[in-house]
């Protein structure tokens, strides 16, 4: 059973793997509370699942220890555990499936775990994780739904108090729900008053839907750039610690997530994954009453890919009015591409890439299009160019 | 006259304003030496300026606290006196070339200083600043040439004794030299035996060439990402303090800055701005002797422009074989771009830009270009991928 004594003890222990990750007050992000983020994307591993991990694999009988550990995973589980068993100098086995990211399974690999790439998707990594766990005798690392787990992921309940005692609500991404129930758990045990909400992907609700039907349900997919906590499916100490200790839950939109990462780069110069972002999110867009309260957000993870984290900046600076499309029609005769340039360098707009389409059948049959990405300032600015633009008598048509 | 003394004065004074940015142990990033970061890029405003402007603003007097100061800067240094003005209760007003980007005005703005905005560059920005000073009683605070000032950024030094206490030495970035002056003085007072190295950008460096040659240099100009660096000349005390404590300075290139950058984002989820990046690109591309040592490098800040953010990344993307550009030469009949989308999807290639291209000069009457971005996993995979175009009949031409 979990008890508040399990976690002051994983807490203690966990000091030998984990980093102090201090609080941050984030006074910008919504300006209607006082909003602190727990920043776990600075976590060793680079999310808070070294925690768990490192909890349940310390408490394991020296005989399970000489075997060795498995999980599987594509993500932050498997880097806790790899982690977490270095530490520890026993063994551990990852099963991945073969899609996975070449990054995350080299840092799995460094970390110090044995990789076991299998053909197929996560269901067939699993079934390949249980089959080699029965055949080598290995002990396998659930990613949430295990009592030494979820202890583990609660020890942030108690840095929390530690470091804002008055603290009113907290927000807490959800995926299986193992950091939730942990920090749930933690945190209304110590202080009844504290209000803890969950944050869940709106393209994978799957807590959420279980918590409002009141029974675990499964989504027949999901599809999220929180990929983190893009589970089919809650566990069921989860669910049942969930449905008693926490407050409520939201969802928040793709482009609330990839704003929220954008914010936390540019206020706090710092990486979010899609998951990690999801709390800071729901305090942005006022997914919950935040109104005048000490609120702290965890922040689970920062493990983005790179490419991904590329096409989140385009988004936001494309929303933001920072860089825009221009497409204009003009005769095509010598000279039009350099009157074009000028004006808008005289504007103080930056062209990054020109395309120069002939033979639109929109189009004059002497005309073409040129379609440019400019880096501007703001949406003002757009104005400014699009305005001068066709006062030198150029079309433009989007 | 600096003294150590007045250094950790300015540690006590400061508690007030700055927050305390605890060091990170950074393994990975050069396996020769013992790593770790000094994260000035998560203090508040982003950077360790608020320091040395803290410092000196708690130091005046009450008169010259009446009257208000103002500063000329773009960057961090206004960010740093406007906070710190605001802390005190005292008015700022800092002086802006009016080509600043639209961020970094909101930013100072956001901290409280009155923004004025000069024609010009920044010359001119710092002679309205001086005429204001003289017409209106403000006190001037210098970026980086006084002593107070100095004293703020050295308390960083201290910092560091704090918690690395057998430390051997420190890389940092080199501008004005505010910063590793203050640093040295504190660290070579305390433990003399402890190497200080500054960094500069192989594209402004005033403080590097002013050594070498034994006495103050200005630099005809300056071109760099790290902005926050880019000094056409020393201060007169930086120069004599950096020619005393400092023992080495070296310069970085473009490249070598962009992949510090690129790599702290992976490998520890935090952003720096070009100039805070220089001491890690120091260390990882070996510029300094580092080899079984105790390092620490001071990553001064993370206010780097997202537009720039994004040309690092997508560099950086590009050298590590994670996206490319492809060009086919195809004959211009239908189902071409459909077979070609087709084995590309089946290599597990993410196409994310195509460019169809008729009537090149060097292409067959009937021929045409396809030009495909396309996200990938390493140089392995962009070989397979162009491996099975080839062998399906396609010429790859670049």
């Amino acid at each position: 059973m979990l008890t508040l004594d399990k976690i002051y003890h994983a807490s203690h222990v966990l000091k030998k793997v984990v980093r102090q990750t201090n609080i941050i007050h984030a006074p910008k992000i919504n300006p209607d509370c006082q909003l602190y983020i727990k920043p776990e994307n600075l976590q060793v591993t680079g999310s808070f699942k070294v925690r768990g991990a490192g909890y349940m694999i310390s408490q394991l009988t020296d005989e399970e220890k000489s075997h060795g550990v498995i999980a599987c995973s594509a993500g932050n589980h498997a880097q806790g555990v790899a982690l977490a068993a270095s530490k520890y100098g026993i063994k551990s086995v990852i099963c991945l499936p073969d899609g996975a990211p070449i990054s995350k399974v080299e840092a799995t690999k460094s970390y110090g775990a044995e990789v076991c790439m299998v053909k197929g998707v996560y269901d067939d990594a699993y079934r390949k994780a249980l089959e080699l766990r029965d055949e080598k005798n290995y002990t396998f690392v659930h990613p949430f739904d295990d009592e030494n787990v979820i202890a583990g992921q609660g020890t942030i309940g108690l840095e929390i108090l530690n470091e804002i005692e008055d603290v009113d609500a907290v927000v807490v991404p959800v995926g299986g729900g193992g950091l939730i129930s942990g920090v749930a758990f933690a945190l209304k045990k110590l202080r009844p008053s504290v209000k803890i909400y969950g944050v869940q992907a709106a393209g994978a609700p799957s807590m959420y839907n279980s918590i409002l039907h009141g029974k675990i349900e499964t989504l027949p997919s999901v599809s999220t750039i929180a990929d983190g906590i893009a589970v089919k499916q809650p566990g069921e100490n989860t669910f049942r610690l969930v449905s008693e200790f926490v407050d409520e839950i939201v969802t928040v939109t793709e482009d609330e997530i990839s704003t929220a990462i954008l914010t936390l780069i540019e206020q706090h110069k710092m990486i979010a994954e899609g998951a990690g972002a999801t709390s800071v999110a729901a305090v942005l867009f006022n997914k919950i009453d935040v109104k005048g309260k000490k609120v702290v957000a965890i922040v689970s993870g920062g493990n983005i890919d790179v490419t991904i984290l590329s096409r989140v900046i385009k988004r936001g600076l494309l929303t933001s009015g920072r860089s825009c499309t221009l497409c204009i029609e003009l005769m095509d005769k010598p000279g039009q591409l350099s009157a074009v340039s000028e004006i808008i360098a005289g504007c103080g707009g930056n062209v990054v890439s020109v395309h120069h389409e002939r033979a639109s059948e929109t189009a004059d049959i002497n005309g073409c299009f040129l379609r440019l990405s400019i880096e501007t300032r703001n949406y003002q600015h757009i104005d400014e160019i699009v305005t001068s633009l066709k006062n030198a008598g150029f079309r433009v048509v989007c």
